[in-house]
């Protein structure tokens, strides 16, 4: 193969499979990595957790070091770098070297761009002070595990209510803090099916963590020490030694719009389904770029290590001439709040309905385990489905001790585009200790069954 | 819908699922129910655990009892009456009262066969002494129950090492036994892979239980009290207060060949998916009868409650005109020993090979969770497929704490007849608490890949 010279920008998750694979499936080429920040491929999603554990190191998360990269994987990789222009026509790349704020150009033959999402930021007073945070990159994480250290055991106030707003109430309320929860709209994780939304709010009602909706931001004002002290609202003061900002996420696009690459209608980098962008030769993966979604069968933007990973390797791989495909996502989320494990796959009645589907949907309760055998706990299980077609469109689990992980036979349906029988008729596995005889899957299956359009 | 006469031959599983079906949809029909022992609708497979619970009563596993079946249900049902002959030109069967041994004919318009399976009897010396059992029916666990009550703590052999004998080495061993297990074959759970066997070997072990292969039973001896007191083997003397017979079932298929049915070569009656035996009119579901296999795409014999469950049900719509069909098995099944989880779904590499495909396997370990998570365990996972198509033909997995149920995953893309490359794409749930980005199940797809005539 040719001895080309492939250029990635971002290497965190995707960018780093990128490279790697890239790197592995053609070892003549050169690969370079382009990083803004300090610090490669790390498992963000596990930041939570990590500061929920002082006596781990944010380190620990680190799944390659800079130094493996460039002598185990022969990546040419510069951290502190940072690409700010892309010119498509000369195919080169402008670079900002962050510690001395240089400029240099780099040319490339092929692009990958995994420049991944920013937390959304509150452009109000005080949010600036030292005590106030977002939750994304390393740097951030670590700066919120000092300000853990710094306040504990106090009071945190939390904006949004989204999977970083559930999993940070856990743990701040595991380190002693009294949580409270500031949103916006009505309900907490909006999208979800009612019911998944009351259990959630229940465990953090039972756990002492306060949750108040239809709230307006004003201000962020700091006490005597100069750090934050108190939210204002509209709706009260609520008093904080330590605010996290978890009110969602965008894709950064800007190095690819100033190249003029096609945006997709979800704002992220449009991407077919080999993850090239709308300018051959140059790739997108990750949380900067649209996903095929299986259930829509068109592009959606859902950010996800799971998925950054796959893009990644598919876009490395064919930025060397791998023709890979990507089959694309289901909609597969999930977090875990205290001992609740919430999650769900495809999509959920609303955006059904948008999408032109007549959604049918069942909730019900059953037990993990058979009929007599002690441990078992009530898994909840929505399932939603096409009325004239049978076809399942997506589901939602509630459960405890791994209970929910049966999300996954949903996700596996849903990649086969199969119908309500046909999961009624799955021959999921049966013995005492591990399922009851009719799975709780199966069990929301028979009943969603009477919903549709099915002799059975 | 016509007033018809419905007779059930069977009033566990299959049978009571049948009967509550064809009733439920033909309230106007008349079903009867012949049962030869004195409970219905049992959990059987419940009741090694209900035997490690001195706690419980063993009537903690029924599930309906004869009351409500005929109060709330309306079926007409007759325990202690055994079907012992069929007689399909006159559309009716001899019924023997086991009370009084009187035998009475009962004619019908449809008929139904759901007349379970039979343990395997060991025809030696001494196998029938008090402190000797099978377990199979509900009233072999109550006497396995009350020997046990009786002996322990004692010594225990189990002759055998299937399923059943893996369950109760496990309970009788908390239950303070000193177990050891006689096994004729080489190893136990035969037709397993060889990783799958030694973790179960190595759990055996570390919990005391004494494994012996290559045993060649001779007789079973008293001792001074009458009970069983040692098992004489050509190859040594075991001491044994208790011995549990767990050599293997066979299906109840007398009744079905006095009435001419065809038997398939699995030597269970053969069913068409619609239930229906070789005789039209009559149905067959549950542990007599063979199932449509996926994979195979022929009939097998795999005796099962899921299986008997959902195939009952079908059998009982069918009767009253429904023509629903019965998707078929992939073969999933699974037992937990101790504390780990065994569980497989799909054919595995020997009797793939017999039925003329290429298989190619891989076996894995990857922890549960997330990299740096804590609480995560090794899952094992095995995966098997044909190298020429790339279609996924087996998957077994071991773990603990409900990692295993990944085996779901395996059971639904069998049914939708996926290929390595489609379960490598799958869109599984992942949150540092619940499961790591690559899933064990895709860290073995990744593997496996590379072995089948794929470009990925």
């Amino acid at each position: 193969m040719a001895e080309e010279k492939i250029v990635v920008v971002g290497g965190v998750a995707a960018g780093m499979s990128a490279a790697s694979q890239a790197k592995r499936r053609n070892p003549r080429s050169r690969v370079l990595v382009f990083e803004k920040g300090e610090f490669i491929s790390y498992g963000a999603c596990g930041m939570p957790y990590n500061i929920g554990d002082p006596t781990r190191a944010m380190e620990d998360l680190l799944v390659l070091s800079p130094k493996v990269a460039r002598e185990k994987r022969g990546i040419e990789l510069l951290t502190g770098h940072e690409a700010v222009a892309l010119d498509i026509e000369s195919k080169s790349l402008q670079i900002r070297n962050l510690e001395d704020a240089r400029v240099f150009q780099e040319s490339y033959d092929k692009l990958i761009l995994a420049t991944g999402a920013r937390p959304t930021v509150l452009d109000l007073p005080g949010f600036d002070l030292p005590g106030v945070s977002v939750l994304r990159n390393f740097n951030e994480g670590k700066r919120v595990k000092a300000a853990v250290a710094h306040s504990k055991p106090g009071k945190a106030v939390i904006v949004g209510a989204g999977y970083i707003a559930m999993e940070m109430a856990h743990v701040l309320s595991e380190l002693g803090f009294e949580v409270t929860i500031l949103k916006r709209k009505r309900s907490i994780i909006p999208g979800w099916h009612p019911e998944t939304i009351a259990r959630v709010e229940a465990e953090l009602t039972a756990h002492g963590v306060q949750v108040h909706s239809h709230i307006s931001l004003e201000r962020a004002e700091a006490g005597e020490n100069g750090r934050v002290a108190r939210v204002i609202t509209q709706q009260g003061v609520f008093e904080a030694d330590l605010v996290l900002v978890a009110a969602g996420v965008h894709p950064n696009v800007g190095l690819a719009v100033s190249g003029g690459l096609r945006i997709g209608e979800t704002g992220a980098i449009w991407v077919d389904q080999q993850q090239q962008t709308s300018v051959p030769g140059v790739w997108a993966a990750g949380d900067c770029a649209e996903a095929y979604h299986r259930v829509l069968r068109r592009n959606q933007w859902i950010p996800l290590g799971t998925t950054a990973n796959k893009q990644g390797r598919i876009a490395g791989a064919n930025a060397v001439g791998a023709g890979l495909r990507f089959h694309g996502i289901v909609g597969t989320t999930g977090f875990k709040v205290f001992d609740l494990e919430v999650v769900r796959s495809g999509i959920s009645v609303e955006p059904a309905k948008a999408e032109g589907f007549e959604p049918v949907s069942v909730t019900i309760q059953q037990s993990s385990r058979a009929h007599g055998y002690p441990g078992g706990n009530p898994v909840q299980v929505s399932l939603i489905a096409d009325a004239p077609t049978g076809i399942l469109l997506g589901g939602e689990l509630v459960g405890r001790n791994s209970a929910a992980m049966r999300i996954n036979i949903i996700a596996t349906a849903l990649a086969s585009h199969l119908s309500v029988e046909d999961l009624q008729n799955l021959d999921l596995v049966y013995s005492p200790p591990l399922a009851p005889v009719w799975d709780p899957v199966l069990v929301a299956a028979n009943q969603l069954i009477k919903k549709v359009g099915r002799k059975n």
